[in-house]
């Protein structure tokens, strides 16, 4: 089976978060090809999962790979790019089904001496909403799971390079929308109307003050300003209300839930100060932080060595998120990074592209970690 | 001739600021009916001057009304209501125009003694661009222009009511686009790119406190926030720039202007001290306060009074902005109000309805002052 055709396919057809089909259909028909008998399809959306039972009843481990795309316009000129405009896979996931499609060869190749190994190709990740719906499907209850993994390409980084780290790899991050409704008035006499201007005033300056924007310490919480809409462009009307939109990270999830509950209070006190503006919360996105297990962080760092692959580990977490974080709540587990190279475009560039050489690297990464647990 | 037809005819077929074509057209067609031979079409765009020459040389008087219409969905449902979707007549122009052309009847019937009558049917009054086009022209140049005259119609008076001031009668308005650019950058990542929310923040706090509301006093001046738009509604992405508009207004042209200079030079100093950040300002639908004449006003009471009017003076000018502003700049005259009722909806309202009954008193108002003046 030709690999990098496979990684070039899934790269010419990208889809979209909760849009997986043909993806998902694509992995299952290359699953059968490889000779894998237990397919879970179609499964908590467009999430495909295969069962590979080794020779003996033993522990289940869950690897686990992401398949969706971003709605990005590609802009590299290679000869398998995007064929769906607006979409492309600019984080790399075409590179993770494809490393996971690899891995399930290598495992019909040489199964399991005893236990069981769950590859999932888990659809909608880059809208934080693919991982829950997994968990909530009772399946990994089902095949009791022991330990999950995955890997994650890294551009910045030495090709084939592992990167890992005990406790947070991912930080816990989440959106919220604020949504300020007073009322309009002509613009000549604003003090018959409720404006929500010094309350957005004030939210913003807020928000600035919780700011603890050092990554080497534990508390690191920031606030990012995404957007603020208020009013419309009419310059008769006073503006009525108002939505702000902010992105907020931690490191730890217990501190990022004890943030929330505080933002709330305080943007209530704040809306307070202008009689009759009334205050609605979203919460949005959610992404818990990817707390790694210190004994799974060890059969990485071993399966790297028994690889050949160097390792590093990396004193701060990555402030992006990864929803990974919802298994890594639920079960010992790791996840770790993949150096991508470091003159590569960073992901979610228009110009990604996820380098072919990472597909037997990942593949070998995950069979070697399979090993190290006794599977 | 049947005024009432006249005013249900313009209103059926309202048209905006710069597109009174038909408007324009209807009211040459009118002025020709009435026997009126010199007629100044086109014009400054869509504007009109009827002249109106007395048996001998003397003085030149204009009296101006506005011609165009909102862009408001009408929600009336009489049988004139507009035909123009989206479009509608809600501050009375049609009354306005209406008025003059029966005024125009009255000089046809009665023509003046000495010097001449200017009737100005002033197109895009709403966007503040008319006035300034026509006296660009040079036609009030030419045609030595001594006095300047015009009404409004004002919801919330006892109908037929005269209301007039001395000095400010409108308001100076003026609007202001503030745009940010800052740079956006990965919502993990705000260190790396430039953000406006600060100074969204602190320009909403400034102008709070550059307000001084108390109508009642000459150095009145108010900021009102109309909107801000900032980033876009794409949580992966820090915002990166910012647009704030804002709407000023003052008693008088002079305080606004040097407000106006104070204004750049404060949001300049906010703006560096968010490092790489941007600013440019774009100044937007002026409307000069409109400062009455102490003889014209004297010549719109007597007028009220030879008309068996009631008159009022009000204590504080309207917060409204009026493009005749820029004739009383350059001319003596006055703008006054005509009640057009207390329970009727406010200007710029969805079902507001000029009333007929004001036609007739407007036109008499008009040739009273005329009177007046000797012409």
């Amino acid at each position: 089976m030709n690999f990098t055709e496979i990684r070039h396919h899934l790269h010419r057809h990208p889809e979209l978060s909760g849009q997986e089909k043909n993806t998902a259909a694509f992995i299952v028909e290359k699953l059968r090809e490889t000779g894998v008998e237990t397919i879970l399809y179609p499964f908590a959306g467009h999430s495909v999962i295969a069962v590979i039972e080794g020779k003996q009843a033993g522990p289940a481990v869950l690897f686990r790979c992401d398949i969706d795309a971003l709605p990005i316009q590609e802009t590299a000129t290679h000869d398998y790019i995007s064929e769906n405009p607006g979409v492309m896979h600019a984080c790399g996931h075409d590179g993770h089904a494809t490393i996971m499609l690899r891995f399930a060869e290598m495992l019909i190749q040489s199964p399991p001496e005893s236990g069981s190994v769950l590859l999932l190709f888990q659809a909608s990740e880059e809208n934080g909403s693919g991982a829950g719906q997994v968990l909530k499907s009772g399946v990994p209850v089902k095949y009791q799971i022991s330990q999950v993994f995955a890997l994650h390409n890294i551009p910045g980084f030495s090709q084939n390079q592992v990167i890992c780290r005990n406790g947070p790899f991912t930080a816990a991050v989440e959106s919220l929308q604020i949504s300020l409704t007073g009322k309009t008035s002509h613009a000549s006499e604003p003090e018959k109307g409720i404006s929500p201007a010094l309350a957005v005033s004030d939210i913003i300056r807020h928000f600035e003050t919780l700011n603890q924007n050092d990554k080497s310490q534990p508390d690191y919480f920031i606030g990012t300003p995404i957007h603020i809409n208020m009013g419309t462009e009419a310059f008769g009307t006073a503006a009525g209300n108002a939505v702000a939109g902010y992105t907020f990270r931690a490191w730890y999830n217990t501190l990022f839930a004890q943030k929330k509950s505080e933002i709330e209070k305080s943007i209530r006190t704040i809306v307070r100060k202008t009689e009759g503006l009334d205050v609605k919360f979203a919460w949005t996105e959610p992404f818990s932080s990817c707390e790694n297990n210190a004994d799974a962080v060890r059969h990485v760092i071993s399966a790297a060595e028994n690889c050949g692959l160097s390792h590093f580990e990396k004193q701060e977490p990555f402030s992006w998120g990864e929803d990974f974080g919802l298994f890594t709540n639920e079960y010992p587990g790791a996840l770790f990074g993949l150096g991508a190279g470091s003159n590569v475009p960073a992901l979610h560039n228009p110009d990604y592209d996820f380098p072919d050489g990472l597909i037997e690297t990942g593949a070998r990464m995950f069979f070697a970690i399979a090993a190290e647990i006794g599977i």
